[in-house]
This record gives structure tokens, sequence and C-alpha cells, in this order.
């Protein structure tokens, strides 16, 4: 609404490149916030498939238009090494990053055993993963064991966008805490909006779709369009699934979201537009 | 303390075998009730290792002993479906309940892939699983659609035992209302503590180690002892892991945790003793 617009302008919005200089910023943060002034992109595609083969072209083929890939391996039925291999070699041939949105949610000891082996060993090839900060402090001291030696970063989950999640304003407000406490590993949040103000924290937020008023799923998931999830609710990066893997054609759908979330972020740079 | 224990003794504590008879108690769970009721053990061995072999030695060694085998298959270095396979039969042949700690925290659409596909097919082997309920009702829903069919059952994560937890009582009592809205796939908790007393829910501990005061870890685990959690805190079923897994003698320990679980049990069955 109005209230919240105006408040967004009455701050100043820093532009991705100037954030990436930024002395506080996570070298992974800064390497991301540089690669998308760079691309004119702040679209990451959510490529929930289930086979190497199909995410694999479509890493290939979306990888011009995107900051960030976003996986769920374990609903790949035919994950093996040569895969995570071809997808960092595709990361590297069309500059972007790899984010295994595997929502680690337990004790410390056992998350840096799920983070770094395993079949997936996830540590090995992903640059960015999530966690809940439920557990407390130590799944993230956990991940980061195995994680900064790696350069690896990590996102904390803000809040959900599904339908009656548990997350209250209090536990985001302890999230942020948490992450600030780990910046040395932790740059950012999983959020339906900007949490924190530090100019190396960035926000990605899922269940963006365009037209979002007509859509949703039977299992609770409630949608956002890019406009209002870049400008309205600040957030810096746009989490695109089912809006673009259930399009007729992917790369169309892909070019419409990307110049949707990049529009949303040149008018909040520049107020006066707005 | 003494006010705890004095409230215990006032609560009528209705025996495993007499609980699985309930018409209210979940198929599952009057067949976990009525195992543990005739193997005389409330104990859970958290088997967390990192090689099939050794896990399904342990199985069969432990087998008699214990109610349930928790299983991360996901830190297992050679998963297969014939270890799959082979921990089934275990668990027939010492009648023991198989359950896969996953923590499911994503929204419904996700995790019904991660339940029933990528390489582990959990769905298929495992009896049970658990869930944050962080993300809303959706996650259960999501898993529900997939282990229905399958009559297997799903316990919600009440709270954690690691250092620091984000879990209020507001958000406990908010996942007891989600377990009692969805009982026709929820039956029980991942709790420190009885959180609700109908009698076909089962609570679970995890965090569980003799002398409590003098361990923990550096990540934040913190633990309890058998007779603190089943007897004080009023728990069905002890979850133990490093207790066991470093003991020199594995079999010589399972058994002291199940001697020291079910005499917690006994005792709060007979309140005059107590």
């Amino acid at each position: 609404g109005p209230p919240a617009a105006k408040r967004v302008r009455m701050e100043e919005e820093r532009s991705y490149g100037d954030r990436a200089q930024d002395k506080s910023t996570h070298p992974l943060a800064a390497q991301l916030l540089k690669l998308m002034e760079e691309k004119r992109t702040n679209l990451c595609v959510s490529a929930d498939l289930t086979g190497c083969e199909e995410l694999l072209q479509l890493a290939d083929s979306l990888g011009p238009q995107i900051c960030l890939l976003k996986t769920h391996v374990d609903i790949l039925q035919d994950f093996n090494p040569d895969f995570a291999k071809s997808l960092e070699d595709l990361a590297l041939k069309h500059n972007f990053l790899i984010f295994e949105d595997r929502k680690f949610a337990d004790i410390g000891n056992i998350v840096k055993q799920q983070y770094e082996g395993g079949l997936h060993h996830i540590s090995s090839w992903s640059h960015i993963v999530n966690a809940h900060a439920m557990p407390g402090p130590g799944v993230v001291k956990g991940l980061s064991e195995v994680g900064r030696p790696l350069n690896r970063g990590c996102l904390l989950i803000a809040n959900m966008s599904s339908q009656g999640s548990l997350a209250t304003e209090d536990y985001t407000q302890a999230v942020v805490k948490m992450a600030e406490d780990h910046s040395d590993f932790v740059f950012g949040f999983i959020s339906g909006r900007k949490v924190s103000d530090k100019p190396g924290f960035l926000h990605m937020t899922p269940g963006v779709k365009m037209q979002s008023r007509v859509s949703g799923d039977h299992l609770g998931q409630q949608y956002s369009d890019p406009h209002d999830v870049i400008f309205n609710k600040r957030s810096d990066i746009i989490i695109v699934g089912r809006g673009i893997l259930e399009a007729s054609d992917r790369v169309k759908a892909a070019a419409e979201y990307r110049k949707a979330g990049w529009d949303a972020y040149v008018k909040k740079l520049v107020p006066s537009n707005s």
C-alpha cells in the first residue's frame, strides 16, 4: 500500500555494485552482488526437476539470465558426481552461483555430516546453502566448520512464504541476530522482505510468480509478484520456480521475470521515478 | 525438582499396552506401543554412522533391545537400495520400527518429493519420519499425501535439545495443535518432555545420555539422563546416540540404557513407589 511505498522512498537504496564493495560484505556475497550488477539480473531460478539431464539443460539455457541456480538435489532420481561437476562447469561458463536449498535443521554435529558427506557431498559443489535457525546457533557453527574452509556461504530462513507458517516477528528478529553473530559465514536471508539494513546481507524471496493474485497451490504455497518483492518489500533476489518451469517457453518466461525484477530494482534506486 | 515430581504423581499414567488399544491411537503408534510392551523397551538407538555395513551390523546386534532404529541416511557414504531392503529385513527379524530423522522443513510441494523420490526413496522403507512445523500445515499435508497410502506415520518437532533453540512455548503449543489437526498421519512428537496428554501421541526425546551433567558437545548439544526424561519429563521413548555408539561395548551400553529407560517407566506407572 501507499504508506509502505512512502517509507521505502525515504530510505537510501544502494546499488548491488556499491554494496559489493562494502568492506563488511562477505566475499561470496560480494561476488554475487558484482555478477548481478554485471549481468543485470536479480533472478534466481528454482530448478525443482527430478532428472539430471533436464536440470543441466535448464542451467545451460537459462544460465545467461540468472544470478543463482537453486537446486533440491535430494529430489533428483539420478544424482551422481559427474552431474555435480557438470553443474559447476555451467556455473563458470555462465557466471552464476549454485544454491542448494537443503534447509538444514538439525543439531550442529548432524548438519555438518549432512553438508559434507552422504551421497550428495553438498559442500563440494554448492556455493550457498541455507538453514533454519530453529535448532539454535549450533546449526550455523556445524555448517561453518565445513563451509568456511571452502569459502562457502549460508543463508538463514527468516520467514516462509507458505500459508500458516509459524515464524513470528520475534522469531525473525532472533534469526537476524544469529546472522549478525555469524557474519563470517552467514551473508543473508530467505525472506519475504528486507529484514536487515546491513549492506552485506542479501535477501532472497521464494514464492514469486507474475499475477500472484490468481495463484497458489493446494499445499499452502502463496505467491507474490516481482515488483512487490523487490520494490515494496525491498528484497534483493526473486526466486522463481513454477512460473518458469511450467511455462511453454522457459527461456522467454525467464526473460520476462528477469526484466520485471530488474525494472523494480532500478525503480527502487531512483526514488523520484517511483 | 520436588514440585514437578509431585505433579506427575497426581496424574494417571497409562501403560504402553493400554494406550496401544485406545481407539484414537494411530495404527502405527499402536504397533509401536504394543512392541514396546512386549519387548519391554523404550529405547531408540540413533544410528548416526556413515557406512551401510556398520549400520546393518549395529541394527542386528542391538535389534533385540530396541523399539526403534533412528537413521540419517543422508550421511551414509554408500547408501543403496539393497541396504534399505536389508534394514527392513532386520526390522522384521527383531520387531523394531525404522525412523528416518529427516526433519523435513520445506513447503508441501517440495517435501513430498524429498520424501518419495531422490536417491533415498525414504517413504519406501522408513515407517516413521519427522518434520518441523515451521513451514505451516502444508509440510504435513505434503508428506501425508505420500505417507498415508503406505500406512506411514510422522512426528512433529515440538522443541529441541540444542542450546539456544528458538522454539518458544507458543511455538510448541502451535505444533501440538497442528499434530491434533492431522492425527491421521501425525502420531507424536520429538520433544524434551510430554506436551500432549492424548494417549495416542508418543513422545520421543533425543539428547539422552547417562551422567548428563558432565557432557554436551562443542556444537551446542545438551544431554539429559533416562530417568529425568521418562519419569520427570514424562516422555515415552529415549533416543540415544553417542552414549551407545561411542561405548567400547555397544551391546552392553544399550542394555544399560534399556534398563534405565524401562525402570523409569515402571516407576512412573506405580506412583506409590516413587
